[in-house]
């Protein structure tokens, strides 16, 4: 097989403005999601893109050469122009993968695919978050046992205003009583979605080894399996004979 | 129960535009489909909205008087103000449900629901269409015989470009050779969704009682059943204690 | 509208095995459950049945008069004669609704519809479940507010050996640390089906308010909507005319 | 990647007792598919198993060996020992893949992990059947166009008594006039479901490279992803510490 094209987005605005963030992730959080994805195999070539690059950095040359796109976003979603909002649906569409993470979920091409608010509930507390496996067959939560830990994050709890997930892969428990879908797949077109919670920019869980498995067992799942290039075509020529009708 | 309250949405420039669709609806499509609805029974009050009006038709206070919507567009979708089509799909995540109707395929809310191109083939022909239940015990389906026909109509074909419907009611057989899946269901937040093939507007289509019939069943079925005033709250109070950590 | 023909049915052994629970139940806890929905309002009629009844009370003619099937059962699954499994089957494919509680999870009935073998993980130690609403506008959890307690219940844990829901209105969280899906909803044919996990028998959930509001929320949500009495008949008349073929 | 380990299955009965369907599969039906397959690719180890054999050449032993199994039955669907059904349905849920071919909607196997009649309308007339693909991006219709045809065929029609699939992949236009929802995708725990329509016994349908090359893409893409060996475990021990409650 050919090697997986996987582009890391990374919004990287907190880094630059919020120095407790600036301390976990000195050269951004995609560069450190990035370097995971690097160090998990030689089936991945992985390169990232940010909200400042010019056309922040998914032209349309490059998302054709784009197998998977991972996206973090939070304060800047408002400045992510609608115009490659809807050239990353439309190849998300034909086949892309998506993985979305942490407060990616108020992301506009999260919400353009799903269709629905996207919101949640959220309280910042450095609390307890155990992350349950739903299926332990499912290629997401390979080497992930029963669950694991991060020890301080932000907590999201329910409800959650997404369409019924189409797999359920995890769900989280918070130590200050909430719950919450963690792991969802959907597919929009020949596109696979995965969204993942962990991930506040002020604590290092991205270099968490298992939620570093997770996002590599991800963008392997969400490879794209077919290609369809839409159109609404006029079948002018009928298969079968069409008889005269009176009118 | 109280009285369903259906808005019945034309975009009402066909009409204006076209002598033999003026001469089929001489007062507009919505007009038809409205009082097919208000003959199928007293528990729904029924309205009409169109494009041309200030808002189209659907001003924030009526959305929140509207318990059901049907919308019919064709060659002016662009012309719907995007602003509109935030505040259909709030409503519908809050709780209303929406009927689209034939080349409403390709409407600003039908897609922005659904994340999907929406396209589909087409040819027009005055072929002849079957359209077969797939579910007799569904509450859309009721009154209908194992199938109905309308002897000339556009032909709509697969690929259908959408997520795969939450309930299959209708499959349409044509003539010329092709099928489509003409009735299809979903839900996004706690809105009813439903797609209805038939419509072509230059056909006699939603004079014939059949397609009537659905049309009257599915606005009943998209009944509300709960609405959800979607937010995005900040929970300071945890249910639990939460331990402090170790940084 | 015709008042609702509920019957809840229950394995009635625990009670009469072990004094805790009959201390706790003395009259069986379809009683409780049965006591509670008659007291949710006149819309419905409420009846029990028991596994010790001839065809564990439930004749096929008394399930044609049956609207809404409740199910507890536990230890006894095993004694539940396949041919009344097939009887209640075949009447939730027609479309009656079916609310499973509980250790339910493991009846036949609920396997046999799920397909599944609806494992999970499981313990008993009095503890804290909190039960989290998914969706506030979700019929079923009409009346709860974003969440309720159970001050002593059994934890039921993830993985839950289940087909996606299709809609999913709970989610439990438990002092012990693990997370649960509690609320579950599926069609199979025109049955609608609902799982919810409270009601250990050692412990009186069933007196609960709010479980007793999400039952009776439940059987109203799945009232019959259509009927399809399914056959696979030979359609010996095409309505179009089929062309010879050379062989 | 592992050659993927394939056992198609077949009935053989009506090779044996109708003249007609020895002439057309005078080695079986399954030795047809078989060799299809073999000749797929190199990716597959194919072997055939069939009704006769001891435990229907499908002892636990060669299961636990099998990454896709593929079933054709019909008239002697009750033959078939119902615990080598559940032996069949453990291994689907465990993750092994399900190919169900044309008369198998009335298999035991394929009733027991839908959970529905998976009824249908059928006519044995020698009509032409066009099978169009949904989603020319899947990798079930890969390398097919537009859409097939069959020049003679039984059919199948709706309502089929299936849950809503969760991709369609096909769907069937008959000369007759019906429509079929032919080519339908369900996961069922860890095992991947895909039922295919063409395929009755009088006619030459599994040497067409169209059918033939369907199968091969299904087969590839049913190939399991994980495996999750299920069980109810009792977690004595708490992950977090439970409260002594008062009574």
């Amino acid at each position: 097989m050919k090697p997986l094209r996987v582009v890391v987005w990374g919004e990287n605005v907190h880094e630059h403005k919020h120095p407790t963030v600036a301390k976990v992730y000195p050269n951004g959080m995609h560069t450190v999601i990035a370097d995971a994805l690097k160090a998990s195999g030689d089936d991945v070539e992985v390169s990232t893109a940010t909200l400042q690059e010019p056309d922040h950095g998914l032209t349309t040359e490059r998302l054709a050469q784009t197998d998977v796109l991972t996206w973090w976003g939070h304060m800047a979603h408002g400045e992510v122009k609608d115009e490659i909002v809807s050239r990353v649906q439309k190849r998300v569409l034909e086949g892309m993968g998506l993985i979305v993470l942490h407060s990616g979920h108020y992301s506009k091409i999260f919400k353009r695919l799903l269709g629905t608010t996207c919101s949640l509930t959220w309280r910042e507390a450095d609390e307890r978050e155990r992350i349950w496996v739903c299926n332990p067959g499912h290629p997401i939560a390979a080497g992930i046992d029963t669950c694991f830990e991060l020890d301080r994050e932000e907590m999201y709890g329910e409800p959650f205003g997404i369409p019924a997930p189409e797999e359920q892969v995890f769900i989280s428990w918070f130590e200050g009583g909430e719950v919450f879908r963690s792991g969802c797949c959907w597919r929009r077109g020949n596109g696979k979605i995965f969204y993942f919670r962990p991930g506040h920019e002020t604590f290092p869980t991205y270099y968490h080894p298992m939620v570093q498995r997770v996002i590599a067992n991800a963008v392997r799942w969400a490879r794209p399996e077919g290609v369809w290039i839409d159109a609404c075509p006029n079948i002018k020529e009928p298969r079968e004979e069409i008889q005269p009708k009176e009118v």
